[in-house]
């Protein structure tokens, strides 16, 4: 796919990223100025964070192709009582070029000085330094002087980590801002539910569907509140998208349409139908054991502008999410 | 009635259509600038549009007085999973004075040097031009240099109706902007849906109601993707209407209320109860053959402010949707 | 608690008040201006007020801190058609330090040479007089040279009582605004519907629970029309709360989420059960014989950080609206 797209994620999102500094009271998040003047957003390390926080973060991420909401449901009785509604303008751009966490960026102790340190990043700045094959595929490169990254992580990132990524980015260090997001933190959930659109578009790449095809999307995800402990937490988000997460994809063709609605929803995975901690300690804490499929949307529904038909997958598993996150 | 107001819908559009303007590449429509300054945005003859692009198309329409907003359902078993919501304030002036398609805007083969060409106007700039007896029951003329409209049709329009259009608005050529959305197009699809309360007050006033009754208007319905075929397209919008649409109006008086609730849903109408396509080809493609009581909301709550009473009447037809928009 | 917050709710909500001020016509809210340049916003008194008109008014009234917007229920058997949302930033600070109507302003007879004048004054104001002792314990007092409060009064407030706000809060007469929303108007009805989560937290309060618990909160009640009657009027707003509220907080700990779950419900008061125009009419309309437990909102989730546990408790009462609100 080429996405020959001359809109700029980066361009496109500074307006948000200034408002989360601007906001920093307000949002509870704390910001941190380096020597050369990059700016560090701690959204959950030392920071309290919060929701606000979260769905602002996570509109960045979106390269500001994203309108990402809280809401509270209003029905009798809701499968849960606060949502993320996530509507992707441009959802390839937006989700792939943007918001997947796919730079990996990492740093030795010897490089810290302390422990050593690893974190996935995402965000518009990886389509200023394209170290990912994805950006070969979408054909999609941003050019901007200023840029915004994410990064999931229980702490702020090293300055050699710092230096790679203005170094990759080809920014001047007061021009970038890092946002940091724990996995444990009320921001961090937030802005990993925000993702059900996103991991949606990433199983359709893995299943080998043409990006191309894929015309508009939007999804939304019940809300958790984090879990103190780290592998529940990572827990909650997922089963919150492959439990909870409902999309709706507007595609080219019916064979496309048919083929996502089939095999995108989670229920396809082996290990489909247990809670995602549980899962990940059976595998001895091995990500890369857990069946691939498994990170996808509980509910899928897929509408075709080759007939106009509307194919539709998966459900959304209200019992497995209140067994996980009500209080007995 | 007598609007007696000095609002501008043209005026209070103009915002809206700089953005329409400004973020074409991100809403996927095309700027085609005439020799004489006018801006048509094809929203889905030649570009391929997008939801957002509708949106914001319908909000225009509304003459700036409308949020329009796309929705993903969060309860267990939706109607739908998208839908268009839409709340007016000063409904009457947003849907009738604006929105509502009631200019006739047609060329002959000799003028075209071509096709003959023929749209029903919407939007602000119907309210310069006033060419429609509705007007002078409104009692709303508006007054402003710049004007924009919206035409729902597959293909641009002719000079022609162009410089019609100007001279009956009396703007400057470079101060019209036309936005063409067709049946078949995506935003063409959501700009109709997104008439859900207009048609509600339409039939309000067909039914004789007075207008100077409706204080407060809102309503939703279910976005379908449009489909290629025309007949099944025009279809499409008018089922999520007729079948799925809900609004929920305010109004003065008890008596009015009851009427509404009891006579205003699409199924007081004699062909209520099939798929509007089929009912079309039923009398020939004749449009004006049907029972013009079709056309109104599924669901309608009308609230008195006389006793504070709110009259509901009407239901949402789920299973003639699902028959219509899902594939088997 | 000390909320020790350099946020200023009056700077918050100034662009809102602009905006109040600016767009008054389509608003249908009428200004008056005070020989001193004091504008008393009227949206209901002698105007007619909007929904919108009360929806930004209560977003004044959290002092800018609140996101609220009505919605149009898309579930197939909704509860109600009409729902005001909410969402607070900082929500101690929004609700108590400025959205709770705690602010006594009165006037004798002799004062304003006419009736007597009675009205608790809400908004951002307050937390610049700090009349109140909440404002002691929640340790906030606001600077600002500019100020807006809300009155839910039917009339406009007189210069005795303007002449108290202004010496108390400090501020030049052209610098306040005051909105005046009747019980009995629309827009008086959404402002109070829209303090579900405002009654949640001063309950919360009043239970003896910590306000450092307090972490987030959001909610949302249906939006009933206003009744013409005074008592029916009041009634209405508290059954949207009392019987069709839903509030989710996040709170610190496990043993505040346990306890808010079980007794912040409105159905632990000894008077649940019954329309509230009921219940005050058989304590012969004296407010204080109420059981101070019925003011909270009908359905609670309360979310702990200490656990990522979720504990719910109450439910919403459709029987009881229905039967209060629907024309038979």
């Amino acid at each position: 796919m080429t996405l020959s797209s001359s809109l700029s994620v980066n361009a496109l999102s500074e307006a948000l990223v200034q408002r989360l500094i601007d906001d920093a009271e307000r949002l509870h998040v704390e910001l941190n100025r380096t020597a050369g003047g990059t700016i560090i957003v701690d959204a959950g390390v030392n920071a309290a964070g919060s929701i606000d926080a979260g769905v602002l973060i996570a509109r960045i991420c979106m390269g500001g192709l994203g309108r990402v909401s809280r809401r509270i449901a209003f029905d009798a009785a809701p499968l849960w009582p606060s949502f993320i509604e996530v509507h992707a303008s441009n959802p390839v751009l937006a989700c792939l070029g943007s918001q997947y966490a796919g730079w990996s960026l990492s740093a030795t102790k010897e490089q810290t000085g302390g422990k050593k340190f690893f974190s996935l990043g995402s965000g518009p700045a990886r389509a200023l330094a394209c170290k990912e094959p994805l950006f070969d595929e979408l054909g999609y490169r941003d050019r901007h002087d200023r840029g915004a990254l994410v990064m999931e992580v229980d702490r702020l990132p090293p300055q050699v980590v710092i230096d790679k990524v203005l170094n990759d980015c080809g920014l001047a260090p007061a021009n970038l801002v890092i946002a940091v997001t724990p996995t444990q933190s009320v921001a961090g959930t937030v802005q990993v539910v925000a993702r059900v659109v996103e991991v949606a578009l990433h199983k359709t790449h893995a299943i080998g569907v043409d990006l191309n095809e894929i015309v508009d999307a939007s999804g939304n995800a019940p809300l958790p509140p984090p879990s103190p402990d780290g592998v529940q937490a990572m827990g909650r988000t997922n089963d919150a998208i492959l439990y909870g997460g409902r999309v709706h994809l507007t595609v080219k063709s019916d064979a496309v349409a048919k083929k996502l609605a089939n095999e995108l929803p989670s229920s396809n995975a082996r290990d489909y139908g247990k809670p995602f901690a549980e899962i990940f300690k059976s595998f001895n804490y091995d990500f890369y054991q857990i069946d691939a499929a498994l990170f996808a949307p509980a509910e899928v529904w897929v509408s075709s502008l080759e007939s106009g038909a509307t194919y539709h997958g998966g459900k959304l598993e209200r019992a497995l999410l209140d067994a996980q996150w009500q209080a007995s």
